[in-house]
């Protein structure tokens, strides 16, 4: 039987969770796919960690050269997070020949085309599935079962934290700070919870995702992102009313050989496959011109979850008689704009605060109309002499939304422009 | 470039979407995957549908020779449909050392190991994505994500056709075979649709899913099979009622080392994720001891959906060094019964017509106690001096559920037991 000697780089979360399966399924890995997996080596520095899981202690250290100078480790499971020291040793690794699986989207979003260079010389294999959406096989569907078409839309629920936060608040009408505190203390945020919920970490999975969709490097300089930390209840519930439920969405398109890249919250129709993903669960709907919809869907997180494709990753390299790499050629980390259409286009819910008195809903309009907006819809709420209106309005660019958003804020009858939120059907 | 040779045995629905596929995409292939797609040869007996497509008639015979004799021919799709001569010119081209790719369920769900066979000897593969689910990557999802998980559960909406028909009937309250009369004028259902609603679509489907799944052989002879022509809409609004959804379900198990297969129909709750799936989308659900839930939907079947799991196969046929077979030992047609769970264990709707009278609930409740049967509601309906009596009944065995409806039926304040409907969680 084959044997593939395996190291792991850090035993946190998803380092635990490898660890666990490796162990746990060894036999039936060995005879459902012919090949036997040995941690030879593991590199962690907390041995209350290596105590917790049972490990042996004689095979961990802090050493990188440990498992660069063991021949028979070839593949390197990385879990340290963030980008050093995790570029600098898997590209050790790579060069030494050492295939290289992380979960690491924000070092690999941004030093793909670093490894894959390293890898092609070291004629070594980079994976990568645990990086996006834990145990739902996305990436390997881009990769290996979407040849047949060219992806015209990659839209996802891609971030747990948010998606439990926004959840939550829809379903108990809570504000945002309120559900952030329980989330902080159930541990499934951070306690700087930037990452998620200003979409860094959306970021660097659409970054992974749409270079695969699209089959060009769209490096995170390219994506438009806007976290959901200023989301208010009301817009939630007003967006209920009218049949929507909000999202923070990653959405990749290419539309007349353009890409855009936009990581947002988002309204979408209450009864789109995506608006029933709730609480820490995530999914990915891709359109191709001849699959139609497909979606996938399952947890986004976890030990075992984002394992199972850290572990599918290291089964898949090792039965690889030779590694493939990126299907795009400009893998570098210089990428011009032309190619990517940042000025979008969407429908959009603007909601106001006004004076109440006559023509102040003309006056607006009229904004609209200058900049060539017209309006789907519009609902008006009085309280006292104010009066909340919200504008449903049908697909424009975001440089006219902005601009009419500058000349309304002038008109003397408008007190405020509190929200403007995109909508995808 | 490498330079591969196709040929299509059919031009029917999916071998016309293959046809267009390899036409259209032939430069994006070539481009993103390095490989030029060239077809070579198609067995199709019919001018009219070459003449439809635009191909090239000079390529067009009813000689699978001509096949068998181009050494530049590599890859074989087969869109026949049935068992010959599909099987017969699939292993004659295996041997021949070209790989197959095939859509057809009712054969390869049979002639798997006779197949698989012939490929090891002409150093071949044997692909199939396309047989379940069309363009839903659910097989590559099997064999090349889920290596770090047990699957305890696979259960999908994997016919179009019924899923089309029950949706129908829940959503205007129609009758079975209104529906079906719609379905066949729309083309939704053959004229002849046994294939469909009697279940065995979905067997063929279940028995090569769950084989994948469970790493052993799952011959249709182990699967309980049950159609959806019973089925009467009130029973789909009484379900309603308690919160659950009605679907044709295919249903992988294993538990305690025993494997279930069974292909009903059943109510689901109404939240789960398979019970939005509606019309004829198709999803399937898989529970992993690592991964937890995921699932895939999209379009099951179509030419151009399933053209793309065809192409999804060749592309990946013609990139692999070396082809990989089944990953369980005894791929034959002989499978002892040992190892398979016939009496499965269910929750179950019972709907019975009985007189209206006191003591009759009271006598149904001691012939299922007799079984060992325990209720979980009981819902009455009187209509004059008759009632409809919905009994929902706890976790139990397919034989005690068998045995208690023969007990009832001779209850003389029984008229008949109308519905026995199983409920999965």
């Amino acid at each position: 039987m084959k044997k593939v000697g395996v190291a792991l780089l850090g035993l946190g979360t998803v380092g635990g969770g490898t660890y666990k399966i490796l162990t746990k399924n060894r036999d039936d890995i060995k005879k459902n796919y012919g090949v036997d997996l040995e941690i030879r080596h593991i590199l962690e520095k907390d041995m209350s960690k290596v105590k917790a899981l049972g490990a042996n202690p004689d095979i961990v250290s802090c050493d990188i050269n440990n498992i660069l100078k063991d021949p028979e480790i070839k593949i390197v499971a990385e879990f340290f997070g963030g980008i050093e020291p995790a570029k600098s040793f898997l590209v050790q690794c790579l060069l030494a020949g050492k295939s290289i699986v992380t979960a690491n989207k924000e070092m690999f979003s941004q030093y793909w085309h670093e490894l894959e260079s390293a890898a092609k010389k070291g004629k070594a294999g980079v994976y990568f599935e645990a990086s996006c959406v834990g145990g739902v096989p996305v990436i390997r569907t881009l990769t290996e079962s979407m040849q047949g078409n060219n992806i015209k839309c990659i839209m996802g629920i891609v971030n747990g934290t948010t998606n439990y936060i926004l959840s939550k608040m829809a379903d108990e009408g809570l504000e945002y700070e309120t559900v952030l505190k329980e989330a902080q203390k159930l541990g499934y945020a951070e306690a700087n919870p930037t990452a998620d919920v200003d979409g860094y970490d959306s970021m660097y999975k659409l970054s992974i995702l749409s270079s695969l969709a699209f089959h060009t490097k769209v490096p995170i300089d390219k994506i438009y992102r806007e976290g959901i930390s200023n989301i208010s209840k009301l817009d939630i519930e007003y967006g209920k009313k009218f049949g929507y439920t909000l999202k923070l969405l990653a959405i990749g398109k290419k539309e007349n050989g353009k890409i855009e890249a936009r990581v947002h919250p988002a309204f979408i129709p209450s009864d789109h496959p995506l608006a029933a993903v709730k609480e820490s669960f995530n999914a990915v709907h891709i359109v191709g011109d001849n699959v139609g919809d497909i979606m996938l869907y399952g947890r986004g997180a976890g030990d075992l979850p984002t394992g199972s494709a850290i572990v599918s990753d290291i089964v898949f390299a090792s039965l690889q008689s030779k590694h493939k790499y990126s299907s795009f050629k400009n893998n570098t980390d210089k990428v011009s704009d032309r190619g990517f259409n940042k000025d979008f286009q969407c429908e959009y819910y603007m909601r106001l605060t006004v004076k109440d008195v006559p023509g102040v809903i003309a006056s607006i309009s009229a904004k609209l109309a200058k900049f060539k907006i017209s309006i789907n819809s519009i609902q008006q709420k009085v309280e006292g002499d104010k009066a909340s209106v919200i504008f449903m309005l049908h697909r424009t660019s975001e440089s006219s939304v902005k601009k009419a958003v500058e000349a309304i804020k002038e008109v003397d009858t408008v007190y405020s422009v509190d929200a403007i939120i995109r909508v995808e059907e």
